[in-house]
């Protein structure tokens, strides 16, 4: 971190100001340029904020030449992580696909998209019990008794589940979930954080929608200073001003988060484009700039969805592209 | 709500649609053009997605025509909605200013900056005991302790209190809280808007970053559907690609949320900013703009702030804004 | 397009809206709810605005139902354009490599670089002459002695060049030049625009970094209404919030913008991330969503570059990219 | 500027950059931590470019201290510009109201409009001849017989006139207009920035509906280095995902301009909004926040005006607005 000094800045308060890092046991190193002078400090800067030091009067600005997060950083672990639910390797070339309804409705309907998504080669279900929802007046999800039907899908299949938490008090109903996520709402949601943190099991954090990479890999960092590690980050799309479409994939989130952790990359075509012609393009692309799995909605009936019926795929259309997936992954050298 | 239908759509899936549509309730208006044809909808279309309809492979598009919000609209109430904490009367022409530190740190601190804002004309005070932080290293405030505290600068100058609350579990500390403070991370935490939708106690909504004015009103609709209609709205600041200051204030937000709504609204210059200087200007375009309050953050010692001093005034730069306030809104015609 | 009637609307000023209406040649078709009633306009709304009838006392809001341009729209020309620059196809199944230093600098540099991306596989030869720079104290282009290297460099190696234009002035001197390129910040210089809708060339449009496809098709629709209807489109990253990398890169673009219209369209992922090491999974996920070519800079050291140094490739660098694009592209089904 | 070096960077190639740098005509200090080692480097770096350095094999990234401008800078410029346009005084304490139609459409309009406004208070008349508009097929303004017009109007009223120049060819055709504007769509059109720089004219210079400001700044230091100070500048609101309104007005632009530049500054609330409604809570929010200035669109019949109707006042309007504004700037200390 640098600090740079004011022009004319009083001496004293800048020997208070150096003496107060000397004491949190980081070195100085001062430069002193025609008007401005630096001090550059030497140490482990991840508890310290920019804005602590930009609030003093002999402040300038505050560069922050290392990332906050530690363990999440490739520079400390420079071995992807390669996550495991119950057998299938997500990470470091393997690739995984999720699908699955976005909410549960009924028990057929589980039941049929479970089967139909197994045979055609996804690796984990997905489905929502609990349902975030814009308006109060909207399907909220079935809850628990959604969970179970997802759970008995589990069971029937063998799949391992993905299903996204909402509330604290609900993470007893989550025993046998295989996989918890954290939807693009909840990403700054702390305190949920810091109990995922408390576990064992795999968590898929999703960036929320106006959220920098640097953020994502905060959150992240959240849950892996608590003690788990298990976590996989997921891109599914940004808020911008483009109207066209729901949500601007970014793309290159991929490549950067790859540079920047260690840590399994997922794509969420689904959510990203809104539409459904968009999610083969889509799930080619993130294959092709090295993500480690996709997420992708599946309905038996997606005219009758209770949620996000747009982008829902058919067990056809889904079994067309698991058939692409299968030949691109092999092409980019990912192991499915 | 229209909804536009494809060219050449199946005869017996349009049927089908319009069956549903009258079930439920709605009367039906057609109207075919050389190459399109719509569907008016006619009757309460709060409870109808978009996307439910733009998910049927007969429909090209759907434009909503009326807002989805209820309670919250102004055409259901025109009246201004005037909110009274103990006493203290925001909207209808009525002006508030909270203010206190960004987070409660110690005793000294918090009784001190009491007695300063309450000196200089504050109605309420302000201090956070949870804090959202963006780092897991970061001080995350003194939680219940940290409430104590604000407890005891309410008994000691009679201000009423205005805190965040950021998990569900604990909500029973807020029992003698005056405003809820729902933050800009959590303005889409459904599960926590419910709950706070079964209270009587004011809630102080935030917008989130990246949230536009019509999520920020389905999330006061979320805690007055629950029958809680004592919402204050606050204006704090969007992200968008200028990086000179922390986040640009939408001050057009004032006279549209207005148009739309009978809360109040209220502006939150120093997060917007997120530096000191443009603390006033901001006010002041606030209350040109007709806000009906604003919150500004103080600190004995912004200095030795352990959160956002940057932005944070000491007691006389604010005893010199209140001044202004003051004349101010007697300029524009509000009662402080 | 839809005009949504305000409640109470005065009888006469919609007798008069509807009469002037009719005299434009439109049919209409009314349709009245509880409390809303909707004109349908049946007929060519290509040459309406929607805020010229906004801006009626009578008017509530204004839906726009068929897009705003014609030529380039797909509805009126199914087939892909396959547009050819001296035999080399883009388009309709054709892929194509554009290549070359950001900024034309030397002799020694132009001609190096254009025979080493020859050599590659590179289909067309790009160099900037003329260049935009935030700052006039940075190098602004050698201008049209820059430009003669480039056309000496297309002569020696017969590769077809691209160059950008930004002065109508500079017009005559684009005589030899193959396809004039409109870059991001003249993407509404609608005079501009204008002139090149004259000539018979082609046009590669660069996407404005803050406008949506939409008007990108508005301002390809200004070339093609003028009767040049060799248009290529280029995504090259928009500005968002994300601050990791230079723009964010908008691939869902490519689907999108093939949907919409007939026209090429080809991604820029040099400028998009600004950054060396994303290069080559952009180019591979642009190739995966299906677009028709990728615009690469290569500059032979890119450390002395005197613009864009950054993101430029070696030779050796760009020859390993052209090798799985070669790969790629087959994979895919495109023809190169 | 601070340069970053990459950890175990070869020592040969640091040394070749020092060498660079101090042929370059700076001093250098090093510094070196743990694992990082940085170079300040002390004197002007005004024409150095970030990227140029990261371009380079040994450097990490790169840290700009000092601002990019220098003619535009407050630091080089501490007092307020006023400019001066026919008397009309802008800037440094003095406020001026530019007003008139969003286009010149007839004499009657043009004659009657300047007749009204500078009967309300205005200082200044504004009229688009040349107007850029997203489609070809939309009206373009009447160009040099608007232009003749204007003059007209400026004739019979004796108001100095601002309007809008499109294409550099035009310019002899703006001899006898007073400020010539460059609109939004052109804030980086640098060759007319160029030409404009040239001239001792006033121009009004619109910041770009996705620039920042420090672009904006740029932008003005292009006209500035070429010999022309009389720059004002204008903010009109920028894009973000908000939708409830054309554009979001950025205040906080004001007290940031303010305090980065000495050049005076602007607002123009029409367009900013997009809506009538919107015009007169922005306008004293402009004032409120230290604005030298607004401008704003009124047409003596906004339903039939050819252009932006919807954010035109009636000039009934616009005289009630201005009772206001002059009753506001002066509460504000600000001579009209």
């Amino acid at each position: 971190m640098i600090i740079v000094l004011k022009k004319g800045a009083d001496g004293r308060k800048v020997e208070e100001l150096k003496k107060s890092l000397i004491e949190r046991g980081l070195k100085l190193h001062l430069s002193e340029g025609l008007d401005t002078t630096l001090i550059g400090l030497i140490g482990d800067t991840t508890e310290l904020q920019e804005d602590q030091f930009e609030a003093l009067e002999v402040v300038e600005s505050v560069k922050r030449i290392k990332e906050p997060y530690k363990k999440a950083n490739r520079s400390m672990h420079p071995a992807d992580t390669v996550i495991d639910v119950c057998g299938r390797k997500i990470g470091g070339g393997n690739f995984q696909v999720i699908a699955g309804p976005c909410s549960v409705e009924t028990r057929e309907q589980m039941i049929e998209v479970a089967e139909d998504v197994k045979r055609s080669g996804a690796g984990l279900l997905r489905g929502g019990a609990f349902k975030p929802r814009t308006s109060p007046y909207s399907f909220q999800g079935l809850g628990d008794e959604g969970l179970k039907l997802l759970l008995e899908a589990k069971k029937q299949t063998g799949l391992p589940i993905v299903t996204e938490i909402m509330r604290l008090g609900h993470l007893d109903l989550f025993e046998d979930v295989d996989v918890i996520q954290v939807g693009t709402r909840n990403m700054q949601n702390f305190e949920l954080l810091k109990e995922l943190g408390k576990l064992k099991k795999t968590i898929l954090l999703k960036r929320g929608m106006a959220n920098t990479l640097d953020e994502l890999l905060m959150s992240a960092e959240y849950i892996m200073a608590g003690g788990n590690e298990n976590v996989i980050l997921c891109e599914r799309g940004i808020r911008t001003f483009e109207t066209s479409m729901r949500n601007t994939l970014d793309i290159s989130a991929i490549p950067m988060l790859k540079k920047k952790t260690h840590l399994p990359v997922i794509i969420d075509p689904s959510h990203a484009a809104g539409i459904r012609f968009m999610v083969e393009p889509l799930t080619m692309a993130a294959i092709a700039a090295g993500a480690d799995g996709v997420m992708i909605e599946v309905h038996n009936n997606p005219e009758k969805a209770l949620c996000d019926g747009m982008q829902s795929l058919t067990p056809a259309m889904f079994d067309d592209i698991m058939q692409k997936v299968k030949k691109t992954t092999e092409f980019f050298g990912k192991v499915m």
